[in-house]
């Protein structure tokens, strides 16, 4: 049996990856530990890396999906926007519609495997 | 408006892919020349990924979906199996229908690109 049998959305847009799996769970992160750094510690990937793929869904957006916030008592820290929570909601809702959809043949498939 | 906006299906299986759109593609590509090494040059791998990915789905599926040919006037090339064509049409028909159920919340989405 598979351990996963689940399709990734991946939405391409002049090139880039504008949402896929590893974007959304890295929005999900940011809304949750409210700054990038963290977002990216929890990931385990590098702060660049983490920078890298929100300023690439930002420019792919037509609006900022996360906002980095300066000054203040913590100096800094990073919120995903409304915009960038409907986004991640629409693009979780087209996830499951798309493994919904094909969950009777993913289960047929999976009898193929080891 | 977004380039692509394609669900890819990724068929995980103890850790390794055993099924998504690069090895769907050089099953596709093995099977219309006739061999991996030409199958590599087609889509541009070098031939040691080309063969490691052939092993990967050998060895997470039930049957192996590639077979090396050895001797002949050609001295080798490779064939799809039929098991391993099954394997592919399955697939292909998954991401169909996963592609045509989000048909409309992927128009929807691409409202929010840039």
């Amino acid at each position: 049996m598979p351990d996963t049998l689940e399709p990734q959305l991946k939405v391409s847009f002049r090139k880039s990856i504008a949402m896929g799996p590893g974007k959304a769970s890295l929005l999900d992160s940011i809304e949750k530990n409210g700054s990038i750094s963290a977002a990216a510690r929890e990931l385990g990937m590098s702060y660049r890396r983490a920078w890298i793929l929100v300023d690439t869904m930002n420019q792919c957006f037509a609006a900022a999906l996360v906002e980095t916030l300066t000054g203040g008592t913590r100096g800094g820290g990073a919120q995903v926007t409304e915009f960038g929570k409907e986004v991640l909601l629409r693009y979780r809702a087209m996830e499951r519609k798309a493994t919904n959809s094909v969950r009777t043949e993913m289960s047929e498939f999976s009898e193929y495997m080891r």
